[in-house]
Order: C-alpha cells, then sequence, then structure tokens
C-alpha cells in the first residue's frame, strides 16, 4: 500500500478537481506584474498604497517571557534594529501569506515534528483554526455537499457550513475516535443511501484528544483511514490543536507524574499526524498555537499541498490578509529566542501540566463514583473505557483521554426511573433530549456547570434533530467534561455536587 | 428632508430585508445558556476549553511608542497588573466581538468624531477593512446581485465578491466621487436597463480620498447621495481608512505648511461622515486603524445598526473570532496612555506629514511639466482639476487630493501619433488598453513605478472587459500615483523619468 518511509522525490499528485467552483473562479493577485517591478534596482516606485512606517507610532517593544529550561523569565525584544526582521516589518501591511521568515520556520517545524512523507508541501499562515476551516469549506465544498465527521463534532466547525446547506456525514467512533470499517461503509453504500447526491469528498476530524470525545487516533488506524481516503478520493482535514498535548495511558490508581524527557523521545511518543501516511498530498493540517502558546494570539498555519494554499492565499488576500504582525513578530520571536529545542521543552512542559490535570478529575470521580474498567460491567460495551457506578448501578462512562482537554461521559438511563417516566409518556418525542437538557440544567442550578451533549450533535438537517432521526443510541446523554481551568479543590467540589445530582435523580439516596 | 441635528430618541427602523438568505441561516450561538450560568457565583465551571493562563509563555511588555503632544517617547505598560485589564484576558480566548472596553472606547470615540443621528448603532470589531468588506458582503448580497460602487474602484473590494458571481453597477465620478444624479438614473431606469434583475440595494463607496481617484466627498453631495439611498432603500457602506487624513485645498504656488490646531477645529474641518446624515441605520462604518496607527495591527471595527451588528457577530465567531489580543491590548493601551485628545493630535501629526506629501509629488508635476487649472485648458472639462501640459499639448490632469494617499491621473491620448497608430489598426480590439499597458511597462522599464488604471476597472463580467464593451470614456489612461512613501527626491526623480517617456511617446522632443 502506501510507502511509510520518507521519499524526497514523491510530489503532491493533481488533487484539483476537489476545488470548488467558487475556489477555481478566484482570479490570480493583480499585483504580480507590479512585485515582479519593485525588485528592479534604482526604481522610484509610486506604486504601493503604504502608510510610512515612520508614522507607526510604536517603537520598539520589550518582553517578559517564560525560560522553557529553567524556572525564571527571559527578555524578549522586538526593534527595528533587528535588520532582518525589523518590528516595523510586521506592523506594515504583509503578503497576505505571512512574514516569509516565519513560515519559513513552519516549515522546518513541519519537517522536524512530522517527517511529512512527500516533498513539495507548503506552509501558509492563517489566522486561527476557525478561520483555517472556513477557508477550508470554501476551498473544496460546494453548497449542499456533505462532509464526513465525527457523530460528535465541534460546534463552530458545523455552524460555518449549515447556513450554506451542507450536512454532516457522522462517521461512528470508539475508543480512537471515527472508526474505519464505518467510513468505509459510508462511501461505498453512498449511491444505494444518497442516490442523485454527490458522495462526501472532505473528512474532517480532529485526531488527537478530540472535541468533545477527548479520544486520540493509534497509528494502525490512521494508515487505515488514509488507505480509504485514497481509495474514494477523499481529502482528510487534520484540525490538531491538541496535537503536543498527549499523555500516557491512564492507569488507575497507578498514577506516574510527568517528566521532561529529550525532545527526541518526546517527539517519538506521540501518534503520527496524518502526514506521515500521505504520498499524495491529500492532508491538510491546520496548525494551532492556541493551546500551546496563547488563544489571543489568533495565529496559525495550514500544512497542504502547493495547489491548495496557492488558492488559500487568494481567499486569504481578499477576506482577511495575514494575520496580526504583532502577533508574527511575538511568535517569530520567541521561536528565535527559544529555539526549535527549547520550544519543543515547552512543549513537553505544558504537556505534564494538563496529564496532572487529566489524573485530577479522575481521582475526583473515584472519590464519588466506583470506577471500573467497563469490561467487567454486563451492562456496557468495554470500548466505553472505565464505568462510574454507585453501589452496583452504572451511573456513566469514559475513555480516560490520552490527549487534549476533555472527557466525554456517557450516562446510562435505563435505571433512571425519572427517563423511564418520560419514555413512557407518548407526548414526549424525545426522551433523552428532554432529560438530558434537565441533567445539565439541575447540575448548573447545584453549582457544577458542564457542556451539554446536545451542543455536539452533527447537523443532518431539519428532519433529522431527535435521538430516533438521528439514528443515536438511545438511553443515553452525554456531558463533556473539560480539566484545563479547574483546581483540584474545584473538581473534587464539582464532580461531589454531580454525585449529589445523580443520587437524587436517580433514586439511589 | 432627514433630521440635521443630533437626536437622542431617533432609533434604526427595521432593515433586516437586507439580510441574505445565509446570514438569516446563522443559528444563534449555542454558548448563550452556558454563559448565563457561568457569571452565578460560586460555579465550578467544568464547561469551558480554555488553556490555562497560567501556561502562556508571555508575562508582560513594555512598549516605546510616540508622544502626540511632544517629540520623544513614552513608555505603554501591558501587564497583568492592570487589573481591569490584564495582559492574560487579551491572550486568552475572546468573544468574537473584541474585548468590551476596547469596543466602549470604539463607541465613545464614534460619538465624539462622527456624532450619529441615531441612537442605537453599535461597534463591533473586525480584522481590518479588507475583512470587513467581506463580511458585509456576506450579510447583505445574494450570489449574483450587482453591487454599487465608483466607476473606479479598489481591486480587493471585488475580488471578494466576483468569485460568488456579483457584478459591479459602477455609478459615474467627478471631482467629489460618485455623482448623485448618476446614481438616482442607475436606480430609477434599472427595471428598464436590467430587467427581472433585482435592484442593487449595496452601495460601496470610499468617501475621503478614495482608493484610487483620491477624490473626496463634500456635505451636501453626501446628503444628496444619502436621500437617494434612503428614497431606493440602498444600504450605504462607508469603507473610510483615509477619514483623519484630509487636507485643505491645493492652492498652486501657495503652499501653506499644515500646524497643528486645536482638536475641535481639527475635527471641525472634516468632512462629516454619512452617519452624520444617517436617521435610519442604513449606514454600515469600517473603520480602520491601518493608516493611523499601523497596518499590520490587522484591527478595526464596524460601526452599525444592532440588527447589523449582531448578525456579523455571528459571522465572526465562525470564520474569525476577534482580531489578536496582542493588537486589541496595544491599541487599548496606546489610546489610555494618550487619551482620546492625546490620539486626535497625533491624527493632526499624521495628517500634516500626508499633507506636505502630497505638496511635494504635484511640485514635482510642476518641475516638469506646465500646470494649469483644466477650466483654462479647452481641451479638457473643468471639473478635472489641473492639466499638466508640455507646451501647448495637454498630457494629463488630476484633481488635487483634500485626503488619502493618491492622486489619479487621466492622460490624453488625442494627440499621442502612437496610440492614433493603433486606433486605426483595425486588429486592435482595445487601443486604450493596449497602450494603456505599454505605457506603464515603458515607465517601469525608465525605473519609475506607477499603478497602472486597469487595476480599477469595475468587474461588469466577461463580456464587458474592453473600453468599448464598459463604455468607458475613450482616448484616455489612467495611472495611479502614490505619495505616501517616496521621499521628494524620489518623486522628482520619478516625474523627470515619466516627463521623459512621455516625450519620446508623444514625439514632443
Amino acid at each position: 500500500m502506501s510507502p511509510h518511509k520518507h521519499d524526497a522525490s514523491l510530489k503532491a499528485i493533481d488533487l484539483s478537481h476537489h476545488l470548488n467552483s467558487k475556489s477555481k473562479a478566484r482570479h490570480p493577485s493583480p499585483l504580480k506584474d507590479i512585485i515582479r517591478f519593485m525588485a528592479v534596482e534604482n526604481m522610484v516606485t509610486l506604486a504601493g498604497g503604504l502608510p510610512h512606517p515612520s508614522l507607526f507610532p510604536i517603537y520598539d517593544a520589550t518582553i517578559s517571557i517564560s525560560n522553557p529550561s529553567k524556572t525564571g523569565e527571559m527578555k524578549l525584544s522586538l526593534s527595528n534594529e533587528q535588520t532582518d526582521t525589523p518590528l516595523s516589518s510586521f506592523l506594515q501591511y504583509g503578503t497576505s501569506a505571512g512574514n516569509a521568515k516565519l513560515r519559513q520556520w513552519c516549515e522546518e517545524f513541519t519537517k522536524r515534528v512530522h517527517m511529512p512523507l512527500y516533498e513539495d508541501f507548503e506552509t501558509l499562515l492563517h489566522t486561527g483554526n476557525t478561520n483555517a476551516w472556513s477557508k477550508v469549506v470554501g476551498l473544496l465544498c460546494e453548497e449542499g455537499d456533505y462532509i464526513l465527521c465525527e457523530s460528535h463534532i465541534y460546534p463552530s466547525a458545523q455552524a460555518y457550513w449549515i447556513p450554506q446547506g451542507n450536512l454532516a456525514a457522522p462517521v461512528a467512533l470508539d475508543e480512537q475516535g471515527i472508526r474505519d470499517d464505518a467510513l468505509e461503509q459510508i462511501l461505498r453504500n453512498w449511491e444505494i443511501t444518497h442516490p442523485g447526491v454527490n458522495r462526501p469528498h472532505v473528512l474532517y476530524l480532529v485526531s488527537v484528544g478530540s472535541n468533545p470525545t477527548g479520544v486520540t487516533m493509534g497509528t494502525e488506524r490512521r494508515q487505515r483511514i488514509y488507505d480509504i481516503c485514497v481509495k474514494f478520493d477523499v481529502i482528510i482535514v487534520e484540525d490538531d490543536p491538541y496535537f503536543f498535548l498527549q499523555y500516557p495511558e491512564y492507569s488507575m490508581g497507578n498514577q506516574v507524574e510527568g517528566q521532561v524527557i529529550s525532545n527526541e523521545k518526546f517527539l517519538a511518543s506521540l501518534v503520527p499526524s496524518f502526514l506521515r501516511f500521505d504520498y499524495q498530498g491529500r492532508v491538510i493540517r491546520l496548525e494551532s498555537l492556541s493551546k500551546t502558546v496563547a488563544p489571543g494570539l489568533r495565529l496559525g498555519y495550514f500544512v497542504a499541498n502547493s495547489l491548495f494554499t496557492e488558492r488559500l492565499l487568494r481567499a486569504s488576500e481578499v477576506e482577511t490578509q495575514d494575520p496580526s504582525g504583532m502577533s508574527q513578530a511575538l511568535v517569530y520571536g520567541l521561536m528565535q529566542q527559544w529555539g526549535t529545542e527549547g520550544y519543543l521543552t515547552w512543549l513537553q512542559t505544558i504537556r505534564i501540566e494538563y496529564q496532572t490535570r487529566r489524573d485530577w478529575i479522575i481521582k475526583a470521580f473515584a472519590k464519588q463514583f466506583t470506577l471500573k474498567p467497563a469490561a467487567e460491567v454486563p451492562e456496557i460495551s468495554s470500548s466505553e473505557g472505565i464505568a462510574a457506578l454507585i453501589g452496583s448501578v452504572p451511573i456513566f462512562s469514559f475513555v480516560p483521554p490520552t490527549g487534549g482537554m476533555f472527557i466525554w461521559t456517557t450516562f446510562y438511563l435505563n435505571q433512571n426511573p425519572n427517563f423511564k417516566k418520560l419514555q413512557l409518556d407518548s407526548a414526549i418525542e424525545d426522551p433523552e433530549q428532554l432529560f438530558g437538557h434537565t441533567l445539565w440544567e439541575n447540575l448548573a442550578e447545584e453549582l457544577v456547570l458542564l457542556t451539554p451533549g446536545s451542543y455536539y450533535y452533527p447537523w443532518q438537517g431539519k428532519d433529522k434533530v431527535t435521538t430516533k432521526a438521528r439514528g443515536a443510541e438511545p438511553e443515553i446523554v452525554n456531558l463533556r467534561f473539560s480539566f484545563s481551568m479547574a483546581t483540584m479543590e474545584e473538581m473534587e467540589l464539582g464532580v461531589a455536587r454531580l454525585a449529589k445530582v445523580v443520587k437524587s435523580s436517580w433514586q439511589l439516596e
């Protein structure tokens, strides 16, 4: 099948048939002619409409930053004395692709971390993964197209496409994310299940620490998913903000504290990106700095084949231009000051912090519920990870995440008397949804705020919003827990409040 | 007609019929429910997926900024010790509307400068006017709609809408920008000229120092245009990056150096924005900081009625989120440090700088050409401002700009023997376009780079690209001069090179 080793001679294949009509219709930038002449020696240019840099009121900046290798601070200086990348060049209009040196850094970092199989990939700055995904939909999807996605999906991703008539084609999940058998079945049967409708050609997924399900896809699964995408000519969009927040398996009652290791070992410990399997250039990576540096920077980058980056650049020119120059200057400065090794060490540091927080919340669960491997609980499938019981009643289950910031819980309602009453009431169309909303509201009233599972339903049209119509699993509801922000004490308090609400609702007191 | 004085009781009328179908179809943000509970006291929140602010590697920044009231610098400090707006709050995810305090400043500044007639206008941050305009098209225009615009138009503005099948409905210009009689005629005759096609309901214009034409619309013209837009139910989109770069009339041979005056006098000297006439809420202002602070910040704001800002916010949530927090922190800090009075003084300072540069380039013209009021040259309409002649041959004309960064020149070809030859060649479909391109290229080869007028042709479809098919004035070509970047010496050298090329092409040696 696909080659596994880096082969410098591999080039992206022609994937231009994936571009949508709007993207194909973008005119080339009219500035090309002018730019060609701008570089000519002794040219007097009266062409550009740039403000004069002497009239920028910002001269230089000294910024205190963390020191990745030891506690304490470092200083980062941004000024016009850095002659190769003066601050004024970041304050001026940029090319919409972003600062060339920063893009170069992105490219080198991509090679170091992801070792893409094919040679002619490119990087292009964007203003964060929300923006990046909207540009990818604008690149590939015709209005009304179905988009392959996880069966629980990050709501902002589909909020962009819903108004333009796109629909989700959700792929069933397990503890590794989307299932390759489910993906293949959807694609193989498409003409039968959706006669006359274009087969989906875009797969959107968060393959590490998925939002909301928290699961991470392993190496073999990735290979199988990639091969199916080759077979059915599907573009894979890997939205990957949590890539560096990968943790060792959670082992009950036996937690090990995270430790900084060599950067080589750190990188080797991470599941490979889809880029490692991509010998055709059909993977678009959306790289984010939001979880590893700061979300307020609104800065990330695409990694994709050069045909796609060229069209994405045309879109950037008229939709956003490049990200904030202050953000670019800061990130470029950070990477110069730290070096790539320093940055990788920084990434290890924050990975350890979030791993600790993951362990806190599971410990908080263990204080209020009896935790058992799901395999030992007959009512629950073993792929559900860990079951949380009160007495012998399984209340919820979760897969302990090996990445990201979220724990996705599935609550089992078949032993809940209040739910049973709703089920018997023929006037209630969707007892799961009603119960789920009430449970969430009861929790909020008891002062523990979670995110309701209903936020993450894939949009399949107005006729497919109830649990039954969506073909979703009956007698369950989901809640998402985030472990990124709360203290250990807050988690314990929150989970105690949850246990109180559960006992009351399940009538277990 | 419309009221001219501020009346606090005026409210925006219902303009919801202007929203396009995509904009209407945007779902309300699902986070509202959660946000309602977040503010509850003692809430343990495990809902948000925010990275922990203690893991942002940026602690504080000290920035040298200019001092508007005298030469020398000031220091601006951004840190977490500013408890109402700590730096970490700008580094975190924001609401897509932008920082509340910065928006508050935008609102107060709008009141101070523009004195909007109606009360319930709102401000919303955006990532620069390129982005803002793309969002306004996404708010109001259906695919295929015609958009009213100046008959020479900023290319990026239409590059956004061309791929989605929108077309320009260009309005004829004079020395004040679009003509009200031309606008009224287009709208009144629309059903006759475009049977079965929706009448345009969006007018896009740069009404101060227009790009490319450099002209500024006066008060009376604005009133007439506004009243026509009320009559025909048109939304006015005022893209106004050069508003504060307004200059006194150029008086030949009698230049006065700009001087800092009181801020009240400064504001009173500026032509009023369309907001001053807008008693219905049908004006959308695109406010930019690119020419007054720095373009690299990628930060500006909308001023519009609250119905439009709400829908624009929904788009921002899924397309961009808010502008870079570093840019927001910097601009908010600048405005706090300077105060609004200091900022207005800063604006005066840069206005004077660009006024000086405008005078430089006209002086450079005067060194090489004989400048005369166009009214004194029989071949040229008096609305063309100033004519530049060699001997008795009128070569080009221009309206000395009272705003912005550009001089738009019209070259007269009817005495150019090379052009005459092209005209006689029946194999040449568009002699103006061919001559214009050759002239521009000859200039670049002589080492003076200008922007060709062809960049600014409004897009009216593939069948309307030649001079004749567009119904454009024959026997002329345009070139745009920018005076923002070059030194006086460079301008003189560039114009000398222009004169050389002209003499050769017109055979005047």
